[in-house]
């Protein structure tokens, strides 16, 4: 099934605004579901809109959030999310960080009592379009061991960086910090197709190829996969983002961060409140001429696009390359969705006495 | 050779005097390298002393920099270092971001124009003694492929962030964001032995475990050595370090960076002036009440000691603890020099007529 995106977007607003959100709540976190379909990272699109509609009806879901600053300096804020969507929180902050930017120079905002924020994608490029470096990250229920350890204690834990250019479209690195997505094992699984060594552990710490290990208990693999390949670099990457988004925010981290799908639990005795996040924006105009930094950044992108290649057929991907042409072909195509997505979409449909998106299509 | 640590600092001091450099400059460069020593960073400390002294012999070294900012906000800077040693570049500028930190909340610096800085930690952890969040990048000459290509186009961009906690030592994250560092490889060749599969790659682009295979022309892999295991998230890593050390600066980046080693020239026309650094700080107060944020500091960092051991004998390591133990037991024992290093510094000290650091002892 292939949707245009005005008609899902439609239909994702009007489940928010089943659940009670705002016109410009539900409008806001349409857009940013949309935009990872969109973006091709299909993952953390209206994939996700029934597991949110889930936590609200768990009461571990605000609608109508009081998201305020609790804490501030000229270029450094907290902010409480008061147990919203993080697809509604988390753009409220970087718009915090964008202003603090535009009278300082760089604005750095973390978030506490938040929920999941979507694609970390989304919140940087916010900075770019006002010639800002975007930067933003999210903790995550724990799925990811430390090196040395077969404990769940990180989530996948992404960090995002995104660059203004030129001619070219921004640079987007967007990338969760353990060596495989857990997509990527339950695809496996589903198919009932063994996965690579090094993305995961059984529970007592074996490599494994079996999709199913971190279904059974086992953990996702930190990047680098093993301490001979660098996968204390890859747990010391997440460990940075738990810290900046869950120790410095107040919320929680490390195994308390409380769970996406609302069949789990939160544990007992949380030190801090729900999920955290950090995000921020630095004026390149605060370092340079933009007119220079984006030459430079035209050149670099050249550069890395004529590498050497080691397959004739496969050139360097320069990071977010691939999303912005997804972008320009599901605007024109559609967005296709698959038919479990489907079917999840049509519930919510019925659940909520929705027209279909598909309907007169 | 065990030398103690005053001895060691006070022969490096003579020798970068003996190039010209100031007292001060000649004492915190000293400072930088034997504060790698101290960390058990051996790569980084005084084995590199007489790499600089040969940077100067062939004048791509300036012993009286004049460090400047030539573009500013109230908390974003760039500084030209004039050429100068990165290792007293790089704490001039950490210094104006902390300051701008102190006033603003958070200071970000772009550096040009500079050279190899020592170790990221090093400079990060200057703004945890002030309570604040540290951070330091630098990019580096090139000898890391990007995924898809054999070309050497990034150097080993190295990231840290620093952290305080309160009755642990900081949590410092410093890494470089190739899978293996080349000290690893260079090692590996001397002793006769194979590298690991993940590491390097052949002049052709194919997997190597020739330790020859980067001096023969071949390159590093980025953090997750292949697509498969995310080789691509080590790629955008280091392409962030080098686009905000390098872009942002208007120093070199990706296959311009200038060569480290005297005998390698520079590329011709190069886009920038010299190597990039990048460096921030951030106060933690600016978040949180600092005792409120080391209090959880010491909850998540004794979690992670705790976690479920895969080998009874291997605890999960917290990053930057060997390092501060490292510094305990060298602060005491001295500093082990393997032979190679030593006779450099025996070359060194009867190039300029100083005393051994070892006479007396």
């Amino acid at each position: 099934m292939t949707i245009p995106e005005q008609r899902l977007r439609a239909f994702t607003y009007r489940i928010f605004k089943s659940i009670g959100c705002s016109d410009a709540d539900a409008s806001l976190a349409a857009d940013v579901l949309v935009s990872a379909d969109l973006r091709g990272i299909d993952s953390h699109g209206v994939a996700r809109l029934s597991g949110y509609v889930r936590l609200w009806e768990n009461n571990r879901l605000n609608a109508t959030p009081n998201v305020r600053i609790v804490h501030e300096t000229p270029t450094t804020a907290t902010i409480d999310g008061d147990g919203g969507l993080g697809l509604v929180v988390a753009p409220y902050a970087m718009d915090v960080a964008i202003e603090k930017a535009r009278q300082y120079g760089s604005g750095w905002v973390a978030i506490r009592n938040s929920n999941h924020f979507g694609i970390a994608g989304y919140h940087a490029l916010k900075a770019v379009d006002q010639e800002m470096i975007g930067y933003a990250l999210t903790n995550a229920s724990p799925l990811v061991a430390p090196t040395f350890s077969s404990e769940r204690l990180l989530g996948t834990n992404p960090i995002c960086y995104a660059f203004p250019a030129g001619q070219y479209p921004p640079v987007v690195v967007d990338m969760a910090t353990s060596a495989a997505a857990n997509g990527k094992l339950e695809i496996a699984d589903r198919t009932g197709k063994p996965i690579l060594e090094g993305w995961a552990l059984d529970t007592q710490g074996n490599p494994t190829t079996d999709a199913a290990a971190v279904k059974k208990g086992g953990a996702l693999l930190p990047l680098g996969s093993d301490c001979e390949h660098g996968s204390h670099k890859g747990f010391g990457l997440s460990a940075t983002v738990d810290i900046l988004s869950g120790v410095l925010s107040g919320a929680n981290y490390g195994p308390w961060v409380p769970p996406f799908v609302a069949y789990l639990q939160p544990v007992a005795d949380q030190p801090g409140q729900g999920i955290g996040h950090f995000v921020g924006a630095m004026r390149v105009d605060g370092f340079r001429p933009v007119s220079e930094f984006k030459a430079n950044m035209d050149q670099w992108i050249a550069r890395f696009k004529e590498a050497r290649r080691i397959n004739e057929q496969q050139p360097v991907v320069i990071p977010g390359e691939p999303e912005y042409e997804s972008v320009q072909q599901r605007k024109t195509h559609g967005i296709p969705l698959v038919d479990a997505v489907w079917q999840d979409l049509m519930g919510l449909a019925s659940k909520f006495g929705i027209e279909s998106p598909a309907a007169g299509h």
